[in-house]
């Protein structure tokens, strides 16, 4: 099934259920007012919105058109953001641009940070800073793929984990490059660095992927595209060293979480055929789920980067099909706005 | 006022006014069901709450006993749990102790970390781990001084976000020290070494807390018994290097806080008169606030720790009386626990 929040003027819109190919919606408030009541009972609720759903999909239902712009994130606040670094490849490319090794741990140990999830930004809004933050806090895009879990105990292991996964999304985790290097120096992590990111219009459930997910990875291009021109087109079932699984069982080693916990997989990246980091889309490569990657490759090449960050007016825009070519969270679609 | 979540089976508890002595409650539901749902719409709510608190107050209504025990956290889960460490004494103390210079920035930028939110234990609630966190994981407790802030924009000063507080609360940050130096190396802050905190059974407002709150600090004593026996008296309105408004400005300063944040201010430390380090309550010191602390001093001094981290069994109370020894927000009482 594919759930969506439509804005209704409160902080959690209202939940509805959205037909396959995005054309329709129809009002799921019977079942669950929003998405995290539907999640704390999802026992219940769960097959509730699927059979609904259903309805949708054969016309049983009559629906309404579905406009993306009217979604608010799926979970407008949620009670944790959890977000794993797991493309490697990625993390190694930040290290070498800066002539530092990384550990070789970072290979079997996940990479997770905790993200603010209190004023996550619509899919379709704009994303807003003051004058001064161009371009002094260096704005980037992250394009990621992201899970939402059941309640979820302390110490699952990775295979139990799976089976917690609920709804699917894509994430744009905006990123402060400029922020991040004194930030992270001061030994406590990302704050300031990491301000409300945008989820897909669109939530759906595993079943929904087809074979394209394997249980804890999913095996589609992720398209990024940048001031209209595609800019990344990484496979996010590629160079995934953790799964969702892993990500999930390492958030939960130490503590319970509660359902509606979101977990991300970090910025897509993929080596390319030949084991270098990745070309741009235009010379026939993969790209760049980032900004910052593109640099670091620059660096890497030319001892600076060149791509500048993200000014007012910039736009990005996020999205996956299914091997029919059929969009499948919806497209998250932002323009970087005076605030 | 005085605010409290009570047990009834649910995830957000049902909401209550108490007396201020602690002595009696009443059902608030049909101002607010959820103490969320009041920070919601704090303009309606508050004044309706404050209203009811008064009218339990004179006795207009009856009420029942109240018992902290049968209390959750008063936001049991929230969308955002952002701890500061506005103690910079206690900072200095971790760095002196492993041989480190202290930044200079950090006496005038705040150090913050995202804390999970998604479950905090209730007050007199066990801390649960599995058996082999003992000694590995290196439980410990830091005794803090927590306020829940209203909606709050992007880029607020300090002066203005102090009149964004509504509530104030105790916390014991539950930490695992045996997870940090390993998680801190990774570069992307706490995660694991962060389980889920607790905190004290009532929420105040401002106002209830007389001349010892001035709008950005609480002058009161920080009471930490560990296993019964006295640990921690140091105040929390002497040695905070940033108050409270300067907190919720610093995380504000590239994203908007929703109704229901939570910002902490770190472990409560003191120096002793003289500037050293603390003594032990029981040679006329004024304690700790977390076992680290003792562990850091007896490191300085002896060149190792001879305090142990807590071990199943152990209990720790952190509690706050004003001037006149009532309780101001009942105590935290909690024992660990095997999972």
């Amino acid at each position: 099934m594919k759930l969506a929040t439509l804005k209704d003027g409160t902080r959690d819109g209202k939940l509805a259920v959205v037909s396959s190919d995005l054309m329709m919606f129809a009002d799921a408030g019977h079942i669950a007012a929003t998405l995290q009541g539907a999640l704390d009972n999802w026992a219940d609720c769960g097959p509730d919105l699927q059979a609904e759903y259903e309805r949708l999909e054969i016309g049983e239902i009559a629906g309404h058109p579905f406009d993306e712009a009217q979604t608010m994130s799926p979970l407008p606040r949620a009670y944790q953001w959890a977000d794993g670094s797991a493309y490697v490849n990625h993390v190694e490319l930040v290290r070498r641009a800066r002539n530092a090794e990384m550990p070789e741990t970072f290979w079997t140990d996940p990479l997770m940070y905790q993200g603010g999830s209190d004023t996550f930004i619509g899919p379709h809004d704009p994303i807003r800073f003051p004058a001064d933050a161009v371009p002094a806090w260096g704005i980037d895009m992250e394009g990621e793929i992201a899970v939402i879990v059941d309640d979820t105990p302390m110490g699952i292991s990775p295979e139990a984990a799976r089976e917690k996964i609920r709804l699917v999304m894509l994430v744009n985790d905006v990123s402060l490059r400029g922020l991040i290097p004194a930030e992270l120096a001061k030994g406590f992590g990302f704050f300031q660095s990491k301000p409300s990111s945008a989820f897909s219009p669109v939530a759906v459930s595993p079943d929904e992927l087809g074979d394209a997910w394997d249980g804890g990875k999913l095996s589609l291009p992720l398209m990024i595209d940048y001031n209209g021109e595609p800019f990344g087109r990484a496979d996010a079932g590629t160079d995934m060293t953790f799964d969702f699984g892993q990500l999930i069982a390492h958030a939960a080693k130490t503590r319970n979480l509660a359902a509606g916990t979101i977990i991300g997989s970090g910025t897509v990246s993929n080596k390319d055929k030949d084991g270098s980091p990745g070309r741009p889309v235009a010379e026939g490569g993969l790209g760049y789920s980032c900004i910052a990657e593109i640099r670091m490759i620059e660096t890497i090449a030319d001892g600076k980067p060149s791509t500048p960050f993200m000014a007012f007016g910039d736009t990005v825009r996020i999205e996956m099909k299914d091997r029919q070519g059929q969009s499948v969270f919806g497209a998250i679609e932002q323009t970087v706005e005076k605030a």
